[in-house]
């Protein structure tokens, strides 16, 4: 009997209609026979009506007290989705983050899962009974309330399909899967079967957020296989997984591109040991997510200098700004530029690690399409540019055209 | 250093704002140096939308599920608080009821209290923190979350109260404290400084519902002394205690008028040992709850027959009609009638026990106000009638005015 581990997104359950479509779905899987926990998260709009509840007491509330608080979100859920599977005579119970045993750290309101003890689960599925976990919370070992931060459902669902060794983890969604572009932007786009880890790993990272890398982190850690779907349909989704061979026959799985990043240039940076270092380690200081980084050859005539180039998440650009010219007296370099009308335009593929000319062909079709680089970094399988953010949605056709197809 | 236990109910803490205002009272005990536990309800209005949620999903939710469902109500409260108490540099910790250490069965939306393991609270409170705990919920010892029905907070208060063995338990509501009287129809009602456990209990039985009678008896078996005083103003409210000799110095402690009991009566009822127990068990088998009992003697001649009174809540009077009915073919009374526009005043005093000629002065007084008397019930400190609603506060004022004065 297979045992399946289901999670439902604020937006899935945001009124009682939807929790009772989510409850319809559940029991034609518990109808195949099916062992089913389904990890919900709280109904869309409750979590910022509590922090908003929250901010008129205090502006910046302790954050063990917004874990209790933001706590209720999911609790609130877990009932009303067990009361609509019993309203569909189906045999449901349901538990908090601390009653599925999901013990974390003791870091509010971005706890880490330690473990899960899933004991009593385990009991309750084979007693034929359907499981409604909260998802976002668990408890420390000391009975603490705790969160587990942006994304922090989904890494409910991904940690109880790995500590119940589930044959299958849903995660359902509005989309319909892993796109290989955003549809709104690229109308040939299409919906991937399956994706590896990684490339999963490196979209999330670049702005085509279907899930937070942490969970998907957590999967390739455990190796839980595990399906992005939409809860508005019975299509099937894209399936992320560990890579295998096949998937290297295909070079790019997706392109992305993120309009949320910034560009700061340090112009005439004094060439000497330890200037990298002395600027991001004041950004790092000052809690700035630096992302791609660039520093070209000393040129020019004189003292050796050379230019370094970073990007920056565009509402930290001022911040990074005001730290970078704190730092001018004592670096001694000319200027610091900086630029919001960027994009990154970005490829992926775990196939680029056996493919040549990947890269080329990427700036060649930039190149017709008249579109300049301005920045440039890669990884194993991934290669992002740096463009005008005008010509974002351009080159991204383009790139999706040359790489995919239409 | 006293330790005392303060419960708010839901009207106290009904938005930010009220918080705050409970946030600063306790704050005032706290720079005295008091260890202070808070007990809060759920925000007003917030059970009854969480109510309405469960049954757009299923009309009749499973318990255990509403218990789920309601626990999340005063577990936003004591998140709330705790962050308030921050606000104004006051160190607070929220503590569900499981966390507080409540433990109770698991008859669920009507849980009892079991045990009350106070270690954690205490730790707290030694270490100087006020300790903010949900009322109305707890957890049965496999760790099920459960509430305590009506009246739960009030509850939670008296039984922390007993388990810390505090100094002082103050229930804090929107009335002053417990008055010989309500005020609204009694203009010269007094409050009373103090009030023995047995007669609040009468009290709150005969509609005077200041607090439910559940939580006094609990007060008064483990020998809680408690004050109702209310969260609006700092006036000093009514203590509940257990009986001393001088109250028996004052005959009435108060007047209440209980406008929500309906009669039914069973005319011609055959005298034959068995009788009254068929009719009562049958109404207590539908769940009805019988309050006023009056027989009479037979009469008539013939086979001998006799009345049968009794009221009921009116909200349950044709139920229990039906079930009367029902019964008549089997017993062979003559005919029954109901009749909803009653009223039952009461006079409630320990001091009755030493002191003869209450029942006469108040059918006297009665008299003299052109009031007829359709059923009397006395016990040891009460002594009830029923009279017609229409003259229901007319006679209160009356009596009110004869055994408490103007």
């Amino acid at each position: 009997m297979p045992l399946i581990v289901q999670k439902y997104g604020g937006t899935s359950v945001g009124n009682p209609e939807r929790i009772k479509n989510v409850a319809a779905r559940v029991a034609r899987y518990r109808a195949q026979g099916d062992q089913i926990v389904v990890v919900v998260s709280a109904m869309s709009g409750v979590t910022d009506n509590l922090i908003k509840l929250a901010k008129e007491i205090m502006p910046l509330p302790s954050e063990r007290e917004m874990d209790v608080l933001l706590a209720t979100g999911e609790q609130t859920t877990i009932a009303l989705t067990a009361m609509a599977l019993h309203a569909l005579g189906v045999d449901a119970i349901s538990l908090t983050g601390a009653q599925a045993g999901i013990v974390t750290d003791g870091v509010h309101t971005k706890a880490k899962i330690q473990n899960i003890t899933p004991k009593q689960v385990h009991a309750l599925l084979t007693a034929g009974i359907v499981v409604i976990v909260a998802g976002f919370q668990g408890q420390t070992p000391e009975g603490q309330i705790t969160t587990l931060g942006r994304g922090g459902s989904d890494l409910t669902a991904v940690a109880l399909a790995a500590a119940l060794k589930a044959d299958l983890c849903q995660i359902y969604t509005d989309v319909d899967g892993v796109y290989t572009a955003d549809p709104r932007i690229v109308p040939d786009a299409r919906k991937l079967n399956e994706i590896a880890y990684d490339e999963m790993l490196e979209l999330a990272s670049l702005g085509a957020k279907v899930m937070q890398s942490r969970s998907v982190e957590f999967a390739k850690k455990f190796g839980v296989v595990f399906e992005v779907r939409s809860s508005l349909n019975d299509n099937p989704g894209t399936i992320v997984k560990e890579e295998t061979q096949s998937m290297e026959d295909v070079v790019i799985r997706g392109v992305s591109l993120d309009k949320n990043q910034a560009k700061v240039t340090l112009v005439g940076v004094p060439d000497r040991p330890g200037v990298a270092a002395r600027i991001f380690k004041a950004l790092a200081d000052a809690a700035m997510n630096v992302d791609m980084i660039v520093q070209n050859v000393s040129h020019g005539s004189g003292t050796p200098a050379t230019d370094i180039s970073f990007t920056v998440d565009k509402p930290d650009l001022l911040k990074a700004t005001k730290v970078i010219e704190a730092l001018k007296p004592e670096m001694g370099f000319r200027e610091a530029l900086s630029d919001e009308k960027i994009g990154k335009l970005s490829i992926v593929g775990v196939g680029m690690r056996s493919h040549s000319g990947v890269a080329a062909k990427m700036f060649e079709t930039l190149a017709h399409e008249g579109i300049n680089i301005d920045m440039i970094s890669t990884s194993e399988i991934k290669i992002s540019v740096v463009i005008d953010l005008a010509k974002g949605e351009k080159a991204m056709k383009a790139v999706h055209a040359a790489f995919v197809g239409t």
